[in-house]
């Protein structure tokens, strides 16, 4: 069995040697270790992956055996079975770049999930999620049907077991409810490089201010509009020849890598979330 | 004779072929020519290089044969003697790195330019300038003095034929008045990957905000703050690991490069001015 | 109709006002213009692009009118209508990324291509053509079948119509018969950073090596294996962390997008070649 | 104190626990742990960054302690006082970009390393080791001087206690007999993308090649030339505009990064040797 522990708390002597030696005393052999304190916080946060030789020891036997440690260095933990793969929803509208980025890694076996379903707004991709067989629900959204809507997503993301949602440009903000139901749960990408051209239409902004490089930003979303913890960011050149149509185009294939390379950092346990911040071991 | 021409004008047929046709029939030989046509703005754009064959046409027998067509198309322009190397006025406060990028470039022939003098409102570089055998003024600045000390610095560069000023992490704002006789001729390199983290210590914003690329913009200076027609960006990947220390240092790498990018452009006079955005035939 | 020329010949002075004149005079308004002189050969490059407000000139006129001034010169040249997308046919084997890449551009309008053929040595990928109703031939090719293979397979393009070949990760060599007829018409994507690691498995010259950079070229293909004329380059960074299987992987995202740009070069009319060189009016 | 240990071994369950014990049974708190196991060649590679609260322990007492646990390992290792800085010598011969760079960084505090001394095969850049008031040393080297003058070098280094030597575009190949006294303790930078371009004039070669971008590589010499552990490399991109000048131009700004970025690693003790490749705990 290979696990992987995440684990967050106040910085003080001994951690790293405790943690090892616990991993050490249960039969497990380490195969990465990345770690990181935070001077000017005084937090500490770690990532380790190993292998158990020990059959015997189940997952949760692990766990509850860890949880005592734990609670003596007042952490914030999980420990996670490599082989088991997270569930993920898609949100999307109608731009399918993001989507197409994302099942194309899935089928390729890049990225260690499951896609149990596909929500949109919009019935505009359900023949994407068609060609990839997969269910797609659409659950039109106005401001009068918001929480009602969301509360019938919500049943059928608990029907199927969901750890994780992606927003693959998906066009409608989420309320403040549904966003605390999944928290550090849901990844956006955002078309521009944050915290610049937040708001509307960021490529327009970004032709009209005359940039020398755009950007794209993929983050996990918290109910402060394009505020969430940063996972992944990319840019790319641009110049005067290109028109705001050219930079939608060129800026389709940063957003992809970089919701791809976030969602790949959260799907195999590497980001920490520590405030408004993230620790990525890469 | 090498000659560069930089012209503006609104867009109509024929342009390139009486422009071209001109140089031709003055006994020229084009070694470059870069055309934009901004389809949106119905502006047209060009720069053009060539040699004169033909000796007995004087730079200024050139330009006054040129501004007959030129006032046909109603345009903007300058010829340029790529031989004459534009003389640069360098402003700056305490940190170094601008500096000494641009005066290594310098001494090294890379930048066609001549600096006959860096203007400071504090002592410290004075060392650095003595290094290089170049004059160094300090002008010492506070609000009741600033638009008498500017009218000195002015005076100053008067007197030295100053063509254009470089705001080599120059730490003093200057006033309207002075920007506005320095038109497109002030170049300012700013700490973040504009328009994310304006006003004061963007790297303290970048680190709070926990992004992961920083970035640094090098722009013409207008009497809006850090609204300047932009001429270069750059950027650096950050992790979770990197202090605001570390940003500071990282950032000066970018800083220094994209400084020097966009001081390298407009001396080649490579760079169009159009509204709030910049056409530059790199 | 738009228009674009792309012509080289030996350089003199009055290419671009003689050019210029001949658009203006057959009623053009040029768009965009990029010309190239290369002093150290000697050699003068040039892509125009043009709208005819006159209508009553047709392409073949254009073409005839023209000739006389490309005789003049000695000129290599062409003229497209922009509107008439290239026909192209892919070339695959077994791995699938690059072209799905290709084919999802295609749909999504990005590229004006079209793509009446996929042409494979193995049947692998012949669900993936199905997914795009394009039509799939497969060719399965030894060293005993190699050249009468070629021949059925350059019938079909006949008479298919197909203008540029693209090969998309195609593991076979082709004979030099068949490369000397799509002479700077067939683009390879491989998978290094040209000229590092020619020949056999470079993830794994890569890997041995210990780079940490890895990359890959789209290039014309010649009869010299891996020597034809380079369109583009992309890198990405590696680490010690980093497993040969973890390249292939990272090096998948840059294959695809360096040959989707090098494609999208080519069927732009941006690339000339020179020699063993390429200019890229990009 | 702040320590810093550098250790590899076989890999094999405990190893973490067992070190990460042992600095805390010694008053130590890790401030960072890296940890990189080689799966396919079962080895294991640790950097750990600690401070001793316990002021008793000197450095040396420390190193006794451990070293039994190393030789129970059977380990390569360093410990390290972070505060003491290593001694480098410089070797330079006519270029001065990469040699500026590095001053530069120096004196502004960047790099932890003392410069007692500058070495030449010719006297040039003396001036510039005058203006930062480091002695110069001129050795004029050829092939029947070689192996003599060597010597006379090793003896200076020697009486400087130099414990790193960069060739900072050293135009002079070090003998194996020299080379061998400094095993992974002489960086060199290699002014091309390695391994393509390697031998004489690389940017000659990238020009004629046609490649549209450039690089350049920090690496330990070895007695194999241009063979030796890469540590860091960069890259530029570059077009058909740019001639052979150009590339030498654009390619000193690549050389001076990544020679300092190598540079940097090794002086703050995050690099390890492991056969021909580098582990780089940046």
């Amino acid at each position: 069995m290979r696990l992987i522990l995440l684990l967050s708390c106040v910085d003080k002597p001994g951690l790293v040697s405790r943690i090892s030696s616990f991993i050490y005393d249960h039969g497990g052999n380490i195969h990465s270790l990345d770690e990181h304190a935070d001077d000017q916080e005084a937090q500490f946060f770690i990532r380790v992956e190993w292998s158990t030789l020990n059959k015997e020891n189940s997952l949760s036997e692990i766990k509850k055996a860890f949880s005592g440690l734990a609670n003596e260095f007042n952490a914030e933990w999980e420990i996670r079975d490599k082989e088991k793969k997270l569930r993920v929803a898609i949100f999307v509208s109608k731009y399918d770049h993001c989507l197409r980025e994302i099942l194309w890694r899935y089928e390729s076996g890049d990225l260690p999930i499951d896609i149990p379903l596909i929500i949109s707004n919009h019935p505009d991709l359900s023949s994407v999620a068609e060609q990839h067989k997969i269910p797609f629900h659409v659950f039109s959204i106005n401001s009068d049907t918001k929480l009602e809507q969301e509360k019938n997503e919500n049943d059928l993301l608990n029907a199927n077991g969901i750890d994780l949602i992606v927003l693959a440009r998906y066009m409608q903000v989420l309320s403040s409810q549904f966003v605390n139901l999944y928290k550090n749960r849901i990844i956006n990408i955002h078309h521009s490089f944050l915290p610049a051209f937040i708001g509307g239409d960021p490529y327009k902004q970004a032709y009209d201010r005359g940039v020398k490089i755009i950007g794209a930003t993929s983050h996990y979303v918290t109910s402060d509009l394009d505020e969430g913890p940063i996972i992944e960011q990319g840019t790319a050149r641009i110049s005067h020849r290109e028109s705001r149509q050219d930079l939608v185009r060129k800026g389709r294939d940063v957003e992809r890598l970089v919701l791809a390379r976030g969602l790949d950092l959260h799907c195999n346990h590497r980001v920490l979330v520590s405030g408004s911040k993230t620790i990525v071991f890469a």
